[in-house]
């Protein structure tokens, strides 16, 4: 049975409230076209998964303190900016149901709306003097914009490897929720144990947060995922059951399905790839892969002892990695 | 006679050099496609006036130490970064006379490659503790994309005075130019008085440059500046010279010139607004504020007594205020 959300953030419910109100007012500015535009943001309603992260990584290592929630704001802040900009990046019509800022506003505006995001938070951080927080979050940025360059050049090249594709998710995914996961720890402690556990426990849910959408493109229902099955095909973004499947077969057929992929007019070359993967143990090994970066995520929390806190962040596991949408 | 910028260099041509080379390994990177568009943007050879502004403001305010070169890099890559993420903001085919990075590698990539130069940049004022300068610099990003946003949204609704102008402008041009002379003073002092000395400096400045670049939408030789005469009423971007010209004339008439500037199929609406800016002093008014504010950039430098930093700073007012290109 899926764990539900709301019963996940139980012990910080309070806090994150507090969180949401403080999100708000930070989004704020003088300039009524950004004022506009961040309202409509709101109203997208994410999960808000990585305040969570920080809220709850904080609690467990200590205590909630204003630091916490500078540092929970700030991801959220960059997180929705690298939302917006994604969606310039991939035209995208649509974010969390509604038309998104591009759509609505043209890319000019989510351009600059995005820059404004990013400076804002990073400006919270500067003035709460968290300079612990900037080195953690700029590199973070970087890392982020990399990733996603990285795999652009190796998906235009059709050529990538296993070794390539954690480098790829570590960067684009699981840097920012490690962060998350490392801000909180860092707000409530000085324990270098407790914040290397609890970044540790961060990169591996990020990577296994992945693997588990990569493989949903595979296996998903299309109506629920809300994105149609083989969306990365399509875009000839080669992921991890892919990876394992073309190096399982022998030369001729791994090249066949690689022109196979290339070729974006022929009819029915999606559900061909879909089944070749399928067929070949591509799910099954990816599977194998989620479950052992899910083993590390909860091994990094036993320096912990129990607690709500740490309870709901190994729930919080399950809820990320087998999420159906 | 125009001065040229080489003799402006002179007193930091060799602390230019190696400005050069720290920008360029700083650019570097281990994804293949982020090279390669970095090393594509250093082929595009800007003037530099930023990192020259940093520099020169180190050396009068004291000396020109290692963080004078990490401020000027940092100012520099922020400035690439808003330069590559404007090019897609506006659909701009090429800069300084080459293809955009969004012509050759499309939005995608340029939208990530202006998100790892910021980052980046502010990855390095991290790394050597320019605390400062990150506080400097992240309120800069801030109102630069919040001036775009405010000109964006004015434009819409063509209604713009005077104060709004100068408030766009400040925000979105004068602020950079502002922060360039504030860190280059901040690399070597800690005097007060001399560092709000070249930051006001900057700010008159780049308010100088702005009114200055927006007249020469309405005078410049179109061959020369490289972009079509009227560029500016073609977006509907209202400037200082319409917005004085309309003040100027009958509610009337300035009601048909707003509806022309609307009506964007009409032939030869661009050279009638032009001829109406021309007729009713809107290039005097501009001009008369530009000295004025050349004026206060010199004033500003009155703290300082004279040196060939000084001289050149003097110079460089003129180099960019009486530049036609």
């Amino acid at each position: 049975m899926q764990i539900k959300l709301s019963e996940i953030i139980q012990p910080i419910e309070k806090e994150l409230d507090l969180f949401n109100d403080k999100f708000k007012i930070s989004l704020k500015s003088k300039v009524g076209l950004v004022d506009l535009v961040t309202k409509y943001i709101l109203k997208q309603k994410g999960k808000k998964i990585r305040p969570v992260l920080v809220l709850l990584s904080a609690g467990l290592s200590g205590e909630i303190s204003d630091r916490a929630y500078r540092g929970a704001v700030l991801v959220e802040m960059l997180h929705t900016a690298t939302l917006v900009h994604d969606d310039v990046v991939d035209a995208a019509e649509t974010r969390r149901g509604i038309p998104s800022i591009n759509a609505v506003w043209k890319n000019k505006v989510a351009v600059l709306i995005g820059d404004y995001l990013l400076s804002r938070g990073l400006m919270l951080a500067v003035d709460g003097n968290d300079f612990d927080f900037l080195r953690v979050v700029t590199d973070t940025v970087k890392r982020m914009s990399e990733g996603e360059l990285l795999q652009i050049s190796k998906t235009r090249k059709l050529d990538i490897d296993e070794e390539t594709y954690f480098k790829i998710i570590s960067d684009k995914t699981a840097s920012l929720i490690s962060t998350c996961c490392e801000i909180g720890a860092r707000s409530s402690t000085d324990d270098v144990n407790k914040i290397t556990a609890l970044k540790n426990f961060g990169e591996s849910l990020g990577i296994a947060f992945q693997i588990r959408d990569d493989i949903l493109d595979y296996t998903g229902k299309s109506k629920i995922i809300g994105k149609p099955l083989g969306g990365d095909i399509k875009e000839k973004k080669i992921t991890l059951p892919l990876i394992y499947s073309l190096k399982n077969v022998e030369k001729k057929e791994a090249n066949r399905i690689i022109k196979l992929i290339k070729s974006e007019s022929k009819k029915g070359r999606i559900s061909e790839v879909i089944d070749f993967v399928l067929n070949n143990g591509g799910i099954e090994y990816a599977e194998s892969q989620a479950v052992q970066f899910i083993h590390s995520a909860n091994e990094s929390l036993k320096v912990f002892p129990d607690s709500p806190y740490k309870s709901s962040l190994l729930e919080l596991v399950d809820f990320v990695v087998n999420r159906k949408n």
